[in-house]
């Protein structure tokens, strides 16, 4: 149901006075003006309190004719946006989209070019995008620059990583405002290839808390043809501005009217769990474009994938694990992806109910692929030749389960687009219905960053492609999603942050980092963060390791909660598994799709609770996760629909667990609980709790 | 039959005396010496005569460890090569490959990286190429610079295009070596994109003439995964250097070893008709990598095209043959590519014996395509309204005539990349078997040169993409060939230089253009000319035009003779043939394919004379053209079977005939002769002279 308020208001003397927006609960306010150079700039309040000061706001365009000043406005139109839609896949069933909108209409006598601003104004927070429409003045356009400000009022605790248009896959430091400097993050962080440029740059989406406890949250929405957007800092004067990923000319997009800007927005609430549960994002970008949906389907997978990462086999069909070894293919017999053991995964997934097996190193290229800048290496469709393609699908096949392709690029994205309909054609020869895609690497087109308007058209490109195939994709090593994925459905998963490979064979990742993801990275679009690691210390593969998940087991579980996923990996092996199927019963029990969220208790870097309803049954579940403090709480089970019974299962950390002394110690217990009860819960150091909600009869 | 000779001698002391290899009929001597600081260098002879100076030769490497000095020779290897090999199709059945070969093993001591320069000495002329062994201090690196020089004996007469990275459609200029001045260059040559960077720079084939009467040609042969080299130029010491078409980073070439580079080439002769004549670039290219041939054919076509340079008609829908006119559809009626259209070209191929149709402007795009460096411009798939791609090909197909795809790309190679799967099953689905391509504008991805070494590579994958789809494929706008079609021959033939359509609309092509191609862009692949303009002037459709060819209409009959292509167009309209079917005949009877060819009569920019034997039948023809001054001369024609009576029938330049004062102007004539015969020519100012030679009984 949709109801919709059009007001527009043309005003005769719009400079004189400020324009103003509130939000549908009046907590939210913007102010627009321009200022006496005919510069637009813009003001936040939040219940009464500025929370961003005078930022200014325009682009400069290559052909020095800049949209920054000496602009008139020419019309101001109104309107209130209240309505629901139901996403193909979701935290929720319905997502209410709420929003009183402004649009300012500018010109410039002089150039005769014509901008628009648009404002929309949510109860968690605003947005604003550049519209720039069709126009006699302006057809082509280069722009050089966006100058959008976001300043800010205060020393803000901040989330940040450090500004580098060729990866997010860093850890997040948590410094005040003023401490920010790219010059305090660890480089020996495992990254392949990173690119910080510069001392005083972040990337977004920035979390930060001020000092009253007001929670903000600079991010994008909608980056449709156009770079990603990181920030420059002021640490002096708390103040940001934008920064697009440049060309290889150092241009940032090229445009065409009539066209837009991506939105950019802020999340502002002094509840965090605001924030963390927002739709902003997905209601910013543009319903679904695809007529037929009901073959994207949520799934869960297992994979030929950690035994690499751990060292027990190879991606190289030689075995060297060296990926610059010039090519040579000589077997060692530890390679990974061959049709037996290929075949232990699917035995492994059918038998425990899950969808998918992805295989990596499947193609021929992994001898030398990595470093080199080199642009011919895949050409995915070429298995080694201890992989049976017809023989792994079609027994795949026989049991049910659903294969998954992986297409490493290597971040020779030419070489990518060249393959890509052979490479979608031998999918669907073979039954596949989803990829896996990487991009490690230097980018090809060289001098492209993976956040330029290039690759960020290619990563759209790929989806609406796989779409056209009427299958999946889940890009890792791409520019972090932005909401498209409620454009393109398909577009089903995105790495695009540090994932949990990085624990077994680097620093890893820090303690706290799941308690970040959610209101940063997840923001913008489900994570295939890779979870459920039950095997904790990488120890246990070689005595020598002193490599561990920052983790506990049963936070390894509770993530499936917490990290919303349609596509959820039990990360592990088998073998590891069988271990402690106790413990796996959750990761088979846990659904990927569900009809409704709360977000329970939630403070960025700290902790995290959320329960979640089942799309498809009463069934709820429980994730709560901490950072390096043990953590004791209680949960008020009123989610629960009233005068049902529910038996609860939970999964928590036993009693001397420990991230780091004792992370495989956990406990089960069952008990019978309604909508009344309340449940105690005890976090570990690093640790988390999973409950499943099951109604009794 | 091949006969092979490899000795290989291993001397001691190399650097002492300078190593030398001389052609087989010992005219042409290369020397070859490193100097005291280890930098390799080669002279050459010609009869005895200094012809190159001492010239440096090396490459500048991007990591700083150049290869260019503090060599050391590690071995001397030689051997002598003469073979006859066939290609699929050419100017003649079968091609001697003779020459005597030196590979010079190099290596650095102190960086350890080994180099190998490989001389060729021909009786036309030497070729060298760097080969950078597979060794474990040279693995990936990047060419910043080749600093090969060609430093020549004197201030020779020098037929040059302006250097420019993104065209060669530029007329010759015809100047001493001093003289050399990219400032002469009339810019206002109709040239859409174009980019001269420097004064003294000109692109190869680079054809001289010295002051006694030796005959010069600098070029290059198996440009693949290479940049196209131009060469910079000294005019006060009449010296050239390599320069290197570089990337939007400034790279030149990313290799990885084992490879190697392009030929470099110098013909030379004191008898201008051995350069013209000469398969050397052809006998440097790899043999064909094709194992089945038998779909690549020879093709005489008509197409839809020329009407729309004389502005009868138009490339675009709308109508409006703006090409930036943001896209509407506002049909006019002046559409070219219609079903109806077509038909009747079709029609018209069928009567006279034509093999191909070609359609230019049959797809969506062409409202907004051109001149804003705009990525998505054509998806090669729809088809204007007006344009059946069913009803035309089933046509087509019922009157014994193949359809000829037309891919303009805008120069947008990203975009094409994307599509071009599809757009060959489109063409697969419709039984197209050949396709013409486009490259006009400014590249994507932005920053890349038509000649860098990333388009160099498209333009190969492209023929190899084609080849797979057993199709064949003309290139428009692309780098000039080098041979490459020795090694994939349904790489048919390429624009790559100033075509006949430049005289519909711009200053056109200088009277002597014809006469110097064949001694320039020929040398390195066939050229789609496309002449066949029986209506000379513009001012036949719009008398205030005063546009023209610049030639006869009997020129334009023997260009069809002078200029070798297997796949040759008569690209005036069907109501222009109709006029003179007389003259027409010629046309529709000389083969594109043949057994032999004489180069009778040969001088850069004045004057050639060719005649050649059909591939299929005892046929000769003859093609005779002139530079603006006319022409009386003699031509025996011992060419001709012995024994034999010929019926020929002679297309000359009439009495009053001059390409600009009375163009149209012919007479045919039919006489019967043999191989003792002596036939008269006159050939009028910009004129030319065709005959068939067909045998009676």
């Amino acid at each position: 149901m949709m109801r919709l308020f059009l007001v527009v208001c043309l005003l005769v003397n719009f400079v004189i006075k400020a324009q103003t927006v509130q939000s549908p609960s009046k907590s939210v306010q913007l102010e627009f003006k321009l200022d006496n150079n005919g510069k637009p700039y813009y003001s936040v309040n939040y219940k009464s309190k500025n929370v961003v000061k005078q930022s200014y706001l325009g682009l400069k365009c290559k052909d020095g004719a800049d949209l920054v000043s000496n602009f008139s406005i020419d019309s101001i139109g109104n309107k209130t946006v209240n309505e629901t839609w139901q996403p193909v896949l979701g935290e929720q069933s319905n997502i209410k989209n709420n929003y009183n909108e402004m649009i300012v209409a500018l010109s410039q006598k002089a150039s005769g070019r014509k901008m628009n601003i648009i404002y929309k104004v949510f109860d968690e927070g605003i947005a604003f995008r550049y519209e720039f429409p069709k126009q006699n003045k302006l057809n082509y356009f280069i722009i050089s620059d966006e100058v959008s400000e976001f300043n800010l009022t205060g020393n803000h605790k901040v989330f940040w990583l450090p500004g580098d248009f060729d990866t997010n896959e860093y850890n997040y430091e948590e410094t005040l405002f003023s401490e920010i400097n790219t010059d305090i993050v660890n480089l020996n962080n495992g990254i392949g290839f990173k690119a910080i440029t510069k001392k005083f740059a972040v990337q977004t989406p920035l979390m930060m808390k001020s000092s009253d406890g007001i929670y903000l949250n600079i991010f994008e929405a909608a980056v449709v043809n156009y770079p990603v957007m990181q920030l420059d800092v002021d640490v002096q004067n708390y103040t940001l501005k934008s920064s697009l990923a440049p060309n290889a000319l150092g241009d940032k997009a090229y445009l065409q009217t009539p066209c837009v800007s991506p939105w950019r927005t802020i999340m502002i609430s002094d509840d965090a769990r605001d924030i963390v549960g927002s739709k902003m994002i997905l209601n910013l970008n543009e319903p679904c474009k695809l007529d037929d949906t009901s073959w994207i389907k949520p799934m869960k997978y297992v994979g030929v994938w950690w035994e690499m990462h751990v060292g027990k086999s190879t991606w190289d069909y030689a075995g060297s694990q060296n990926a610059q070894n010039n090519g040579e293919l000589k077997p060692t017999g530890k390679h990974g992806a061959t049709t037996t053991n290929t075949k232990r995964y699917i035995d492994f997934a059918a038998k425990h109910g899950f969808d998918g097996v992805l295989v990596e190193g499947w193609d021929v290229g992994w001898e030398d692929w990595f470093g080199n800048w080199k642009e011919n290496v895949f050409d995915f469709k070429t298995p080694y030749p201890d992989f049976d393609l017809k023989e792994v699908n079609d027994y795949a096949k026989s049991k049910g389960i659903k294969m998954i392709m992986h297409h490493e690029t290597s971040a020779s994205v030419a070489n990518y687009e060249r393959y890509l309909d052979r490479a979608l054609n031998l999918m669907k020869a073979f039954g596949y219905t989803a990829a896996k895609t990487g991009y490690v690497g230097k980018i090809i087109p060289r001098g492209e960053f993976h956040d330029g308007q290039t690759m960020v058209n290619h990563y759209n490109f790929v989806a609406q492609r796989f779409a056209d195939y009427k299958m999946m994709v889940n890009s890792h090593e791409s520019s972090r999603p932005t909401g498209y994925h409620r454009t393109y459905p398909n577009y089903i998963c995105a790495e695009a942050g540090r994932g949990t490979e990085f624990n077994a064979w680097s620093i890893g990742n820090k303690v706290n980092h799941e308690t970040i993801l959610p209101f940063t990275r997840l923001l913008g679009g489900p994570m295939d963060y890779t979870p459920g690691i039950f095997e904790i210390k990488m120890s246990a593969y070689d005595k020598t390791k002193k490599e561990q998940v920052h983790s506990t087991l049963a936070k390894q579980l509770a993530l499936y909660v917490t990290m919303y996923s349609p596509l959820q990996m039990a990360a592990d092996l088998p073998e590891n598994y069988e271990k402690h199927l106790d413990a796996f019963q959750f990761i088979k029990d846990v659904p990927a799709d569900w009809q409704e969220s709360k977000y329970l208790e939630a403070e960025p870097g700290d902790y995290l609770t959320v329960a979640r309803k089942d799309k498809n049954s009463e069934n709820w579940f429980l994730g709560a996760i901490t950072d390096e403090n043990a953590r004791n709480t209680e949960i008020k089970l009123d989610f629960l629909s009233p005068n049902k019974k529910y038996q609860a299962t939970i999964y928590q950390d036993g009693k001397t667990a420990h991230w780091e002394i004792n992370p495989i110690n956990y406990e089960i217990k069952t008990i019978q609980v309604t909508s009344k009860s309340k449940i105690k819960l005890h976090l570990a150091e690093g640790g988390g709790t999973a409950i499943s909600f099951k109604p009794i009869n």
